[in-house]
């Protein structure tokens, strides 16, 4: 054990109590999980506080010694921000998983940010609610991580990112400050709002450790539709119709880019809803407060656009099983692409105008450096985020050239799964100087030591 | 004119312009309007630039020679947070009030600082969209006073608040750092989202300059309705109601609690909608998408309501006219109240599960104190927003009651229009020394000079 982790041990002593640290060879291996394969090194000490106080007094001690942390809720982040580095000691949230009973009238909860995105859309739709967020990770991702990421997922266009459903949290600064702010106000501006400091920062700024988050009414129906068209641009014509005629009733709109869907197809365990073949597919859904019409509304303007040539096809769900299974097919991309070895993946942002352009201009750029690449896009249309996966010989160059095409088409080079360590090499193509300089700014006056997270989203000392 | 004056107009030379710096007798009173009445010093020097890079080199020159520099907008801030202090020079953003075309398939416009609101909501609606956010003060307030006071209004509960609006936005540091990021997209975790430390800190940060805004789709159908309740818990319940029968639908719920209403009538130029005399009346209000329908959904949730007991009386509107006319009575509140000379009013947030409890203890306590007080509640119940006027003959005791009330029941002591200079002084029953303390140390990185808005929100030196 390094002199450093015995210091760190010995200044914490018992203040965490039993199981509260975790060094040398009671450290489990799953501390180096990472979704990406990419293993981190074996931390030395495991931190594991029961609550805010328990933080403060491990990042209080760390930051005295100078101890790098690293923070980790579920592990499923997909920068490598919670990958441990070299000399870092692991801050892990997991035994902080508590649920408040859900306020129904206030329609909020408060979460512990170790407790899990399921645990906490199952307490919302017991109390006859719904929780706004939803990502295939759901079930070890925690509210601690998803507010750090900003999560994402499949119901922004109605319900906002992960930002839109704090209405308040608590969090630790580097040198131990606790800042709590729980009261759950959908109004306040009694000063500012700090909360909107540690959501999306990665862990760089201080340790979410409870949240006051903001609960919806349950959507009395949901259905969705599975739809072929003969191109993007159709795609998002038909984003546009059902905006304006479903206003806040849509609910979801996923795009599937040929030839992923056939590729599927070829594979797929349960029925394709629909024949293989078309150049783009979409998965719409609605939610209403109407059971007995709702459907029926989004069937006719559905048949509507597949009678004015708009869709080619289409299929809506006609029960809960149907409506499952759909997003069952939605879901079944990752099992295709995750069994390809080798394939590297990106998670931009692009406005919808130049998408089709971007599109173009990246799959001739990267075939013309490797004609064998294989190209896999799917995504969160609604909200102009494609996930795009590439399989190639030479995948250093097909990240540079998804990057500065993304750049120049005025997106982003993390829609929603942040920057973490893996892509802070393209930050600056995408933020100024001056932004990131702001950056650092903000890091040094909340963690001068730059012991949270170090390295992660940018470096504190750009010379490094 | 003093020595600070003259050096820093020499600084500035020709920088910004025929009419760029206003000095000496060219200073209009109108920098000096405040809509309490509240009249500050006239400024010896008014900066006036046309763009970002003005406003760069107006705070460069400022923060060289630590000129004091107070920001405005439309000048209808309700907390004195544009109110000039003594030594202060303004920077006013009325020459920066261009809008850009909106984006209709993005659902976004670019506006520079000083459009005002109803210029943005005007443009939205040419374009077949609509913006979120609506108040009184809509035809002088600005988006950049907007966003410094993350502005809220009477479609919260549906849209959100100012801060749900922004997708991004220019800002400039007191050193002249220019940040832009104005891509508008509506998912982008590309590193620090550093427009949110500008939203709602009053322009103590930095001076917001141009905003990509979020719009939404033009609604098909708007109905509102008037409602006679028994008593606030019933203003509650049926709020509960509307939430669960109409999803999404419901836009508004304003309340205005006795003897308001009753006042109102006594002197109202139109019909009242609905006899004086009940304790507590509500306008609610629905957008939807389908006309021919929606109105009959919520005169049937509401009939029902009324056939249950929960509401003793109710007029839907049956027409645009109708409708505007029940949204004039909200407005007719204003009349009422600005003719009581010496009435004191707060802008507070407080939990609905506490709210019956705090109106009943606030009102006793103040007639405790003064048994002649008069108190006029209405707000925006629907968000827990509760603008709360007295009459008294001892104000200081009021305010003291009602803010150590608020913060009792775990409520904001401004729910909407900030803490500028006239609140500060209770700041901190709401939050606590940790969480001062970080505004303190956010002021200090980004604004180390204190040149920026200095002692509004918070004194940076806490011994001054």
């Amino acid at each position: 054990m390094s002199p450093e982790t015995q210091r760190l041990l010995s200044a914490l002593g018992n203040r965490l109590g039993a199981g509260g640290v975790l060094a040398g060879s009671d450290v489990d291996q799953r501390y180096r999980d990472d979704p990406d394969g990419k293993l981190g090194v074996l931390p030395e000490a495991v931190l594991r506080p029961r609550d805010a106080e328990g933080v403060a007094a491990a990042l209080a001690a760390c930051n005295a010694l100078g101890q790098p942390v690293v923070v980790q809720g579920g592990r499923t982040g997909l920068a490598g921000g919670a990958r441990v580095q070299p000399g870092e000691v692991v801050l892990s949230l997991e035994r902080m998983t508590g649920l408040a009973a859900p306020d129904c009238q206030a329609a909020t909860i408060v979460a512990e940010a170790g407790a899990t995105l399921q645990s906490v859309q199952e307490a919302a739709d017991g109390a006859g609610l719904m929780f706004g967020v939803d990502i295939g990770a759901r079930g070890s991702a925690t509210v601690g991580g998803n507010i750090a990421t900003n999560a994402g997922g499949i119901r922004v266009l109605r319900y906002g990112m992960y930002r839109a459903q704090v209405l308040g949290l608590e969090a630790v600064l580097a040198d131990g400050t606790v800042l709590t702010s729980l009261k759950g106000l959908p109004k306040d501006n009694s000063g500012y709002d700090l909360g909107q400091l540690f959501i999306g920062a990665e862990g760089t700024l201080g340790v979410v450790t409870r949240a006051a988050l903001r609960l919806h009414p349950k959507p009395a129906s949901e259905v969705n539709a599975f739809c072929a068209l003969p191109s993007l641009d159709a795609a998002i014509a038909l984003l546009g119709l059902l905006r304006q005629k479903l206003g806040p009733l849509l609910s979801a709109y996923e795009v599937n880019i040929a030839p992923l869907y056939d590729v599927m197809v070829a594979s797929m365990a349960m029925p394709a809803p629909l024949p293989a073949g078309s150049p783009v597919y979409v998965l719409a859904e609605i939610q209403g407060s109407e059971p007995e019409r709702d459907g029926e509304r989004f069937a006719e303007v559905l048949m509507q656009a597949v009678e004015d040539g708009a869709v080619d096809d289409v299929v809506v769900s006609q029960s809960p099983r149907e409506f499952r299974a759909l997003w069952d097919v939605r879901e079944d991309a990752n099992r295709v692409l995750f069994s390809m070895k080798g394939l590297i993946g990106v998670d931009i942002s692009i406005p919808l105008a130049r998408m089709g352009a971007f599109l173009q201009e990246a799959d001739a750029a990267i075939r013309a450096v490797d004609p064998g690449a294989d190209i896999y896009v799917f995504g969160h249309l609604g909200d102009g985020n494609l996930h795009y996966q590439v399989l190639t010989a030479d995948p250093a160059a097909a990240y540079g050239i998804i990057y500065r095409g993304v750049a120049a088409a005025g997106g982003g080079v993390s829609a929603e799964h942040g920057i973490g360590v893996d892509k802070k090499q393209w930050l600056n193509l995408v933020r100024s100087d001056a932004e990131i300089a702001t950056m650092r700014r903000l890091k040094t006056a909340l963690d001068p030591k730059n012991i949270l997270n170090p390295g992660r989203v940018f470096d504190l000392d750009p010379t490094v």
